[in-house]
Order: C-alpha cells, then structure tokens, then sequence
C-alpha cells in the first residue's frame, strides 16, 4: 500500500464544492457593501444572505428538500437572485423559467421538471395562470408582487414577503453533501420541438462561477448590470460569481437603452453581458443619453460574432467587448475568444476576424475542440475542415432529465457533443460555420426551426414547410417559413402569421412567409442551405 | 428514485481537478507569451510546457509513478517551475526541499518521505552530498547545472537538460485519474523537533491556484517575481496560478533587494510575495535603486503583520500591501486580511491596525475561526475571548504521511486545528494573540524551538533550557536560549552557539544565551511566556 493513500478524505478536509457557499462568506466578510440594487432599493450582502436564508427555511418547511423542483418565473430582480441561493441550499433544484414562453410551453416544462413550488411575478399571472390550467398536478404557487415591476393579478394567497416572513435568517445556507447533487434544471428549445431538461451540478455551477471571475479578471466588487435574463442559464453563473466577488448586482425588469445607459451613469457598473441586440442597442442611442459615462466597462457578448460596426461602436464609447460562446449544457459560456496582447496592435479588421472566433476552452472547462463526430479524431488545424465542436469538463452538465437516449448521444466517446459545425484555426481557435441544429437565434433567444414547421404543418392548408434563419437588423435573426400550399389552396402570409401567433410565443411567430415548391435532395430532405441562400440573397 | 440522481458522471462532464491543466492550456492558448525569465533566458509557455513534458516523460521513463516521491533541493528557476508541473504529472509527488536546511535534516525527509529521485542544483552540492552519504537507499541523483547559478561541484553522472533529452514533448500532461491523490509533500518544522510530513492532493492545489487569482484578484498575465521561496508550500501555489493566467515569472536566485528592485523596474513587475523582511529590505533600499519605479506593484506579506512603519513604506513606493496568514497544512496561506473599501479613508494607526488582523478564510476556502479547543464551539467576537485557529475547507492537506495520531489529533472534530491562538473581532476578523506552537519565524523560516532546546540539552555543561523568539529589526524573530547550567560548569555564551552551529542550520542557531534559573508553573512547567516578556523588555 502507498503510504499517500493512507490518508482519506475527513469533514476537515473535504467539503462539496456548492456556490451557496459564496453568499454565506460575503454575509460574513462583507456585510455593509450593497450587494442588490433595484430602483430606489439597496440590499446589503448581510440583508440579502437573511433573505435568502429565510427563504431557504421557509421552502424547507413547506416540504422542498433533495431533488424537489422549484420553478421561477421572474424577471431580473432581488427575489430571482434570492432564489439562487435558497432553492439550491434547501436541496432543490431550480427551475427558471423563460418570462417570453407560451403558457403551453411553460406547462410542459412544469409537468416535465415536476415542480412542486412556482415563484411567479404578478407581470406574467396571465400566461403562469394559462399553463397551470393545463396541469394535472399544479405546483404551489407563490406570487412575487414587486413593488418596482408593472404590476398585474394575484394568483395565489400567499405573497413572497410573506413567505419569508415564514423563514428563519439564523440558519446559515449550506451546499449538498455531494457536489454531484443537481443544482438547476433548465430547458433548451434543443433540436426539436420537444424541449430537453439540461441538469447542471453543484460542483460545475461553482467552477464556473469562478471561472467567470478569472475568464473576465474580474475586480473585488464589481458592479453588474442585469441586462442578461437570470433565466439563461442561471445568467451564466454570474449570480454566484458576484457573491463570490463581493459586488453588486443592479437589477432591471426591462433591457431598453436609456435604462441602461442610466444605471451605467448611476451606479459607475464595471459589467454587463448580452446578446449582440442589446450591445447594439447601447451604440445606437442617442449621445445625450450617453454623457457622463467616462470609466471603462467591460461587457460580455455572446450568441453571435461581433460585426467589425460593433466592435467599432463599443470602443468608442470605451467599452470592452469580450466574445464567448457556449450552450446551456456547458452552463451558459464554456469558450472565449481569448484576446492576445497583441491583437490591439493589429488594423480593426483584423482584431474583427480574430475576435468573431468562438475561441478556446474557458480557464477551468477541461478541454474543447472540432472533432470528426464518426472517428472522433480531432481535425486538422487548418481553418477549412468541418467538424463538430465538443467540450469535456466539470462545467459540463449532469445529462437530460428523464432522457437517457439523448444523454447517451450527447456524451457519446466521452465528450459532450454541440452539434455545432465549426473549424478550428492554426492557433487552436475554434470559428463556428454552420449549426447543425438549425436552431434561430433572435435577440438572444434560442427558437427551435422545427416547432414553428410542426405548428404550421397543422394549418390544413399547408402542405410542406421549413424554417430558416432570416438576418434581421434588429433581432440579429428572425424565423422566415417557406411554404408549400396544397392545391386550391388561397391562405395568404398573412393568414399564416396570424395562426402562428396564435399558437406560438410572439418572437417565435415567422416575420416572413414564402410560398413556393421547396428544393430537396435526391433522397427527398428538404435542403435547407438553399433555403438560407434565398434569404440571405434576398435580404 | 429521484430522477435527478439518474445521471452518473461520465468522462464527458467529471475530470478529476489537477493543476497541471493549467499548463497544457497555456501551451495551447498562450503559447508565445513570455512564461519564465531567467537573467537573459526567456522561455514561452510553449516551450516551458515542452519541457515540462520533456520532464515528465523522462521521468516516467526511469520508472516514477503514481505515489513516487520525488525531491528536489531548487532556487526559484525554471526548473523548479517545471518539476511543479512534470512531477504530479507522472503520478508523482514533489517533495521541495528548503535550501537552507542541514544535512541531517535533509537525510530525514528524504528517508522518511522515501524518495526516489532527487533534482539538486549543484550549488547545494556540498550539503546534499553529506546528507546522501547518511542514507541506506539513497535516490537516484540529477544534477540540475544552472548556468546562471554560481556553479558548484557535479554529484551525478546525468544533468537536467540531459535528462530533458530523454522524455518527449509530444505526450500532453495528464493530472490524475483521482482528484484526492498526493501532489506534493512539505515538511514542516512542527511543535517538536520531528518534522511532519504534509502530505497535499490535486483538487487542494488547482483550488487554490485559483483562488490565489480570485483573492488577489489578477489582471491576465500577471508579471511575478520569485521573492518567496517556491520549496515554501510551493510558493503557495503561484507556479500553478501563473499558468492559468498565462503570467510569467521572473526567477530569483537569491532575495536581494537591488535585484528585486532592478526586475521589477525591467520586467514591470505586477506581483509578489514575501515575509515582512523582504517587503522591509525594498522600503530601506537607496531611492537611487527604486528610481524609475513608477507603476503600482502588488506585494503580498504573511508569518507576521506589517506593523505600520511598513504599510506607510510600501505606500511612499506605491505598492499595494495584502496581509495573507496560513501553514503548511493549508497550502501556505489560506486566510486574507480583506480589505475593506471604506477602510482607505481611515487614519493611518486605524488602516494599521485593521490591516495587522489575519483576517477571514480565502474566497475558496470552506472555512476559518477561532474555536474552544476542548469544546469546539466558536469563541464570542468580543475580540477578547482566546480560542484556537481552525480551518475547513478543500485547502487543507490529506494528513500527515506516515503519522496517524498525528493526523487524527489535527483534524480532531471536523476541522483542521492550526495550534494557533487567537481571538475573533465583531466583524469576524482573526487575530493571533500567540502561538501554542512555540514557532519562531525568522525571516520568513518556521524553526522549532524545540529542536534548538535538544541541540543544547545534548551539551553536558547544560541542565534545562528553553527557547523562544526574540524580536529581531532584521529577520523579524530570532531565537533566544534561556539555560540553567548544571553545577560547577563553566562554558559561556560563545561556546554555547558555536555548539549549535556545528549541528543546525545557520538560521536555527541561537543569537543570544541567557543564563540563570528558568520561571517554572508550579507544576514543573517552564513559563515561556514569562521568557518572552523578559526578551521583549530587553529589545
């Protein structure tokens, strides 16, 4: 026997790595510094640890505990950074919900994940009221009555002050016994119009909630606008990793220019993240809504390549641009586009092309790369030859909930499988070419292709369908639908457009409808590279 | 079944946590960015990685794997770095010998650490060489000819970059199948005169390699000078910190402040570390050597509190100081005395004082307080009550090597008890008020004074002796001997010290003797705190 493994692991010297943890050091280290800011609120970190805790007590003795889902559907505010902290410490896992989902998708997540508590603000009691009508077994629900949001109906007869008054702020917050404990549920719109419940882990949400720290050099105390909705991948970790730094989260309901601009100004924010819509947003507002911000500050884009307008645009307003890419399996961002030195030497162009690269593995993901996906063989680093991006490490999720044969695909040769299509350069950076998935990406949401066709397919006029990407000025992409009518048919774009609205959140709703014959190939699929050819010509 | 527990790890989201990842990525990502800097030399991460693989390869080769010790007896050089990554990659663990320890000494850890493999500069050659000859097995022997080193006799038939020659740089580093397995072994100098084997894992190390870069929050590529020693808890594990954030480091043969002082100018040093002597030597230095300094340096200080001469001194520098406290046991330091915003507009004696606390765990650090050793319950923040220093938390080493007791009296009810005593402030700062220990800190080095006092037992003249530390302007405590002498005997001070330099290392030997009756408890009990009075009167 080797005399190193005689000494075993001890509660002295092994804990479950758990991002609760982060919370119940900055209550302690850092209780006077504000830690939330919503409107004309402040939290401080020791106001904001006895919120969470007295939530987790409370959820706790209604009967949440290991393994129990507890869904939210919040906007960007104090409750929904509480409920990162508190749901987790009770054991549960936490369910964020899309605030832009039809009430039929919001059912099926509840069903799905099995919910046994919601957390709904009163802005969106309509669509919450709509899905839970739909349930065989509705969750408790508790309404979240912000004194700073629009307002709206009461569901439920319990308010959320009022459950934290049920709670306990003496029991501090603990993580799991095993870090391998489920953390958070989140539902990807995935390949097809059946969502997948990604699983992510104590153990991957506090590396990355580091990771975020190191990938960014982020300072002691860093002031973060909630541009990013919580709701994507637990806002990538950044819940964590502002408790980690001891910094302050400036909450917002709504992402519109002049707000953001606003507290920017106001609150001197070091950090924000976002899809490229909301960077453009703040480059295209006025200038008088832009004086006053001289300090640096480093924003986060993700979902697509900067354009070199862009990039142009942020450095003039002294803006850092930082490129990541990612998926909700990896937790949000797993990759950055890593700046070199000495990149900012080099003509605009060139920094363009350099920075529109997905980039490499993040600090502390293990490894990622472009991989043949039947040999497994990584590919030549040549910048041409196709293949599909896979990544491997501890910020990988746990799997699909109840999916075991797509988990199985998704870890196949033990790596995590993107389905995305990309080539990776001589220096390692890897560059995206096409999306296996063809999923739409508009203003940072995910749309899957394939809901919109079967949502057609049932307007018994329409005979064949597919959805491609459309470029669109404002929302990065928008769904355009092509069509083919049966015969005798007489249902105009409009029709169409109206029937998916009917049936579908609004900005899954196709902005543009084609008629016509669709190209196929000789075995009778649907070619849908010339379909985005037609668009991208047409726009 | 709980779904959520449905979803096992799999070698696409579970990789064991190793820092020596953290070089592969540097190689991949940075691969021409300056890693080391060595007087003239300069190597790039991709090259200091191909010769780490070269090590690591070579090393396997001679038959080193999974729980093999390997010694090395380094300056801060380059191959001090490499050997931090290239030994736990072969599955090794790196024993760094302290350069300044006696061939006995040294003869012990080797033997008791069962070392199989040696590195030594040849500069060492002379002590290494005596403690070799001490040996029954002795290991096999690399000389390691640094030709920026002052040279020194050849011991081995091999030379480092020979054995470089041997490996290959083709064969990625790899950490272990097992996060928990041993990554170094440090002996410390202890509460007696036997040294204790600390004994480290992977998942401590790659946790705090991050979580050096999270508490000191670290810009990307950071530039370190090698002040503190790296056979010090493996430079508190900068060498790995460095890697992830692709720093480079500038070596140091010797802690010299003209030296110091000429790199950071040159190399625009960002960062260091050191006990107070060495931040003492930079602010004493001719303002001729520290012209052209003008950028803000971040020093580091811990094993004692900066007493207010030298915050102010390293302010008229405009150097950052960050006050840091650990042991061995936990990596080296693993509580901060965290600064505080508001902390910046106080008067001076108030910044000092706050800032001579030890302070609260690191951000990655379970936990730190000050407990009832006989209870274990927290002692009141009243700022008065004494209790012990404990620690929880993934920094904390896996025991003892070959010490049971000595590892199950340490972890004693859940949590690792340093034997440090100290009180906790109404913030829930740290304070050392003493050490149970004994410990003498002189410039930096933990001696025993223990083993000082069976040195002088072993003189014949001597009847009872007892050891503490005596406040020193240069190295901060030195030892002083207090002996009763047995009847009729006549040896003197001089005699007394030139005795124990011919059997301890320099910086062990006692600078003053004092003669007469020792204070006893009326159990027997030698009063050292009455001692230390009595040499604090006189200083």
């Amino acid at each position: 026997m080797n005399p190193y493994d005689a000494l075993p692991k001890t509660p002295a010297n092994h804990v479950a790595l758990s991002p609760v943890a982060f919370l119940e050091r900055a209550g302690d280290v850092h209780p006077q510094l504000v830690a939330v800011i919503h409107g004309p609120q402040r939290w401080t970190w020791v106001q904001t640890r006895a919120r969470a805790r007295r939530l987790a007590t409370a959820l706790a003795a209604r009967g949440i505990g290991r393994g129990d889902t507890v869904a939210v559907m919040l906007s960007n505010t104090p409750q929904m950074l509480e409920a990162h902290f508190a749901v987790p410490a009770t054991g549960g896992v936490l369910l964020a919900l899309n605030t832009r989902l039809d009430a039929a998708a919001i059912a099926f997540q509840l069903a799905h994940g099995e919910a046994k508590l919601l957390l709904t603000d009163t802005e969106f009691a309509p669509v919450i009221a709509a899905a839970i009508a739909q349930l065989d077994r509705p969750p408790v629900v508790i309404d979240v009555d912000d004194p700073h949001g629009p307002g709206g109906t009461r569901l439920a007869a319990v308010e959320y002050e009022a459950l934290l008054a049920e709670g306990r702020d003496d029991v501090p917050l603990a993580g799991p016994a095993d870090e391998w404990d489920a953390i958070a549920l989140s539902y990807t719109s995935g390949t097809t119009g059946n969502p997948k419940g990604v699983v992510t882990h104590h153990r991957g949400a506090y590396l990355n909630a580091v990771g975020n720290a190191v990938t960014l050099a982020m300072p002691h105390f860093p002031v973060y606008l909630w541009s990013l909705p919580m709701f994507h991948c637990n806002g990538w970790c950044f819940p964590w990793t502002l408790a980690l730094m001891a910094g302050t989260s400036v909450c917002l309901r709504r992402v519109e220019a002049r707000a953001m601009l606003d507290a920017i100004r106001a609150h001197r924010v070091t950090h924000y993240c976002g899809a490229p819509i909301v960077h453009r947003m703040l480059i295209d507002a006025p200038d008088a809504w832009k004086a006053g911000i001289e300090h640096r500050v480093c924003a986060t884009v993700a979902a697509a390549s900067p354009p070199a307008s862009m990039i142009e645009g942020m450095a003039r307003m002294g803006f850092d641009l930082t490129h990541v890419y990612g998926l909700t399996e990896v937790y949000g961002p797993a990759a950055v586009c890593a700046k070199q030195p000495e990149w900012a030497a080099l003509p605009l162009e060139e920094q363009v092309e350099r920075n529109a690269r997905q980039g490499v593995a993040y600090p502390l993901q293990d490894a990622m790369g472009v991989f043949d996906p039947a040999t497994g063989a990584p590919v030549p680093r040549d910048g041409r030859t196709l293949g599909e991006i896979f990544f491997r490490g501890n910020i990988v999720m746990k799997g699909y909930l109840k999916n075991p044969q797509a988990t199985a695909e998704a870890f196949a040769g033990g790596w995590y499988r993107t389905g995305d299509l990309a080539v990776q350069d001589a220096d390692g950076y890897v560059k995206i070419r096409d999306r296996s998935k063809d999923i739409i990406i508009s203003g940072g949401e995910n749309i899957s292709s394939i809901e919109i066709e079967e949502t057609l397919w049932r307007h018994p006029d329409v005979s064949e369908v597919a959805v491609v990407a459309m470029p669109d000025p404002k929302w990065g992409e928008t769904p355009c639908a092509f069509v083919a009518l049966r015969p005798g048919a007489a249902v105009t774009e409009s029709d169409l457009i109206a029937f998916c609205r009917a049936r579908l959140a609004g900005y899954k709703t196709p902005k543009r409808i084609v008629f016509g014959e669709l190209p196929k190939t000789s075995t009778g699929k649907i070619q849908k590279n010339l379909l985005r050819a037609r668009v991208a010509d047409a726009a």
